[in-house]
């Protein structure tokens, strides 16, 4: 095995022929993610098209539909009312957490298949719920974990199967950022409980989660934490977590997510013959570098790739198309909330949990 | 202030002007490190002169003596009566744990000074002994933490007292080797859980442990721990271990080692405003990078520093003629194997452990 890797991504290895298409998306939700990712993404898509937007309010969906020459722009009494649900195929979801099972309920209850964002809902509740109105309606749900459809990602999961690195040991992960400095709001619905679920965790702390069950392929059986809240400006959210999960086969994965320090953002799987680095890598379209090192050297390239989002929605819409099941999909990201609680258990009461 | 990272480390912060010496040493246990890394940075040191060597075998004794041209070589049971006393001030003790307390015992009935390997001793009511005996024969130890006189880390940490990345949140590190590939011996006394006390964790896990400590200038308050085993290879000694230590004010360090897994050795702390990494860190004379980002920028570089040992032989040097306290002295020391058995009773029942 060399120690090659590509600087640039050239391949979809999810790709496949399919018919018919596009898949034309209503984008429910329209804060920074939806408005300036995703639906410039949806555009420069090979196998969406955005049709519609929701949003709380009719202004800005007004605003935003007509910047982009799209042909519904709904609230989401409109949107649950089921206005112009001839003008989308499927549902992207981006609302605070909370939100996410009215909108999926209604996706659902109109036959649209469903994108939606991580993670699933606030509580493993409702996540339990966004799945079951899903499979009880028959449509598709992806759980948007942009990790998972990242080239440059799929790639290291790709070496560490093939055995590059021996047999993996140690995830190490952290994502965290300085929230409330240079002017961050305050009242931002993500420090909202209810509407959250949690703090740093929810929104940070599910990439290195989640990114370590994708390149181990495995999902952890139990985990142990610290969550710490920080009040008055985390109250009921976590402002800092670290925790770490115990995999099978004697993996540990050691994840920290912060709303309260500088922009870390880094992940490294040790095996027992090497061990693979990426940093930066979970923030959008990240200037990714990945380094390999095994026993005899020790390799780091900057990488190039398309935009995330992109392969997100082409990922998703191709799965839609060729009736195949996707990827991440509702039971994946239910998991994350179970394992989210535990976190949340452990640090509560001091103890390991199983999951 | 500024990024710049010096490449050199011309200063010893700590050396003050002393009388006399050199500090005439017995290097007790002529393994790979007390032979190849010690005698040789003595040699090289300011203060400090080897005069005799102690082995459980009087054949490497002598032969070691007659390579280096030392006065004295002597037996574990020679030094135990005393033998050649006279040659020698003070004590540097490098054998397996569980034989440090012995020979330190010695030490302190002969009036000798001593700089102990880490971990103190095996367990914590052996290393609270090592403490007891050289308090009460008025002499000074010093636990050999390298990475307290490794100029290079002493830097890294006056940067965080400076504030230079705000105050701290994160640590992270993780240290580990493949001990047994490439024909590593299985009945080495670092397997043998009466000679070491634990496995990975006494070995190298002890690193991140008290770097964590010395960078953040504070003491764990609690941790909790997965250490794993791995029979027959690893029976009775954890092959991984994988803890998180709770600081006072919020802040957390997870830590992992590893017998199993390929090399890796790196630290970083995150703080409110930057973030500071070192890459790797705790090998001995490493080549270490220190990369220090902020908000508007970040920086790599190499750096050179003199041989860690040399600079640790004249640190204890210093002190002891200078008739200062020494840096990590015996209590502290023995803190890290009170958090070593707080790590396994945590692994073992499945809870945090207060300290």
């Amino acid at each position: 095995m060399n120690l090659e890797i590509p600087t640039r991504f050239a391949e979809r290895d999810w790709e496949r022929a399919v018919d018919g298409g596009p898949v034309r998306f209503a984008v429910v939700g329209l804060g920074w993610f939806g408005r300036d990712v995703a639906l410039p993404a949806i555009e420069d898509s090979e196998y969406c098209e955005a049709t519609a937007v929701v949003s709380g309010s009719a202004e800005k969906a007004s605003s935003v539909a007509e910047e982009r020459g799209l042909d519904a722009a709904l609230t989401y009494e409109e949107y649950a009312d089921g206005e112009h649900a001839e003008a989308y195929d499927a549902v992207y979801v981006v609302t605070p957490n909370a939100l996410h099972l009215p909108h999926v309920e209604t996706a659902a209850s109109l036959g649209k298949d469903v994108l939606c964002e991580k993670p699933l809902e606030a509580t493993g509740e409702r996540a339990e719920r966004v799945v079951e109105v899903c499979e009880e309606a028959g449509v598709q749900l992806m759980t948007a974990y942009r990790m998972q459809t990242t080239r440059s990602v799929r790639w290291v999961r790709e070496q560490v199967r093939a055995g590059v690195i021996g047999d993996p040991v140690q995830f190490t992960g952290e994502f965290s950022f300085n929230m409330l400095a240079g002017g961050g709001d305050p009242d931002q619905w993500r420090l909202d409980p209810d509407l959250a679920g949690g703090g740093a965790l929810m929104d940070v702390g599910v990439y290195p989660l989640n990114t370590a069950r994708f390149v181990l392929d495995a999902d952890p059986v139990a985990v142990h934490a610290t969550a710490i809240e920080n009040p008055p400006a985390f109250d009921g959210v976590d402002e800092h977590v670290a925790f770490t999960l115990a995999f099978p086969d004697d993996v540990t994965a050691q994840c920290s997510a912060s709303y309260g320090a500088s922009g870390a953002n880094h992940m490294t799987i040790v095996g027992t013959e090497g061990r693979i680095t990426v940093d930066p890598v979970f923030d959008v379209d990240a200037d990714r570098q990945i380094t390999i090192a095994r026993d005899h050297g020790e390799t780091t390239v900057d990488v190039a790739e398309p935009p995330e989002m992109v392969e997100e929605f082409d990922f998703f819409a191709t799965a839609v198309l060729g009736e195949r099941d996707i990827g991440p999909d509702g039971e994946h990201g239910l998991l994350d909330l179970r394992v989210a609680e535990a976190v949340y258990e452990s640090s509560d009461e001091g103890r390991r949990v199983d999951l």
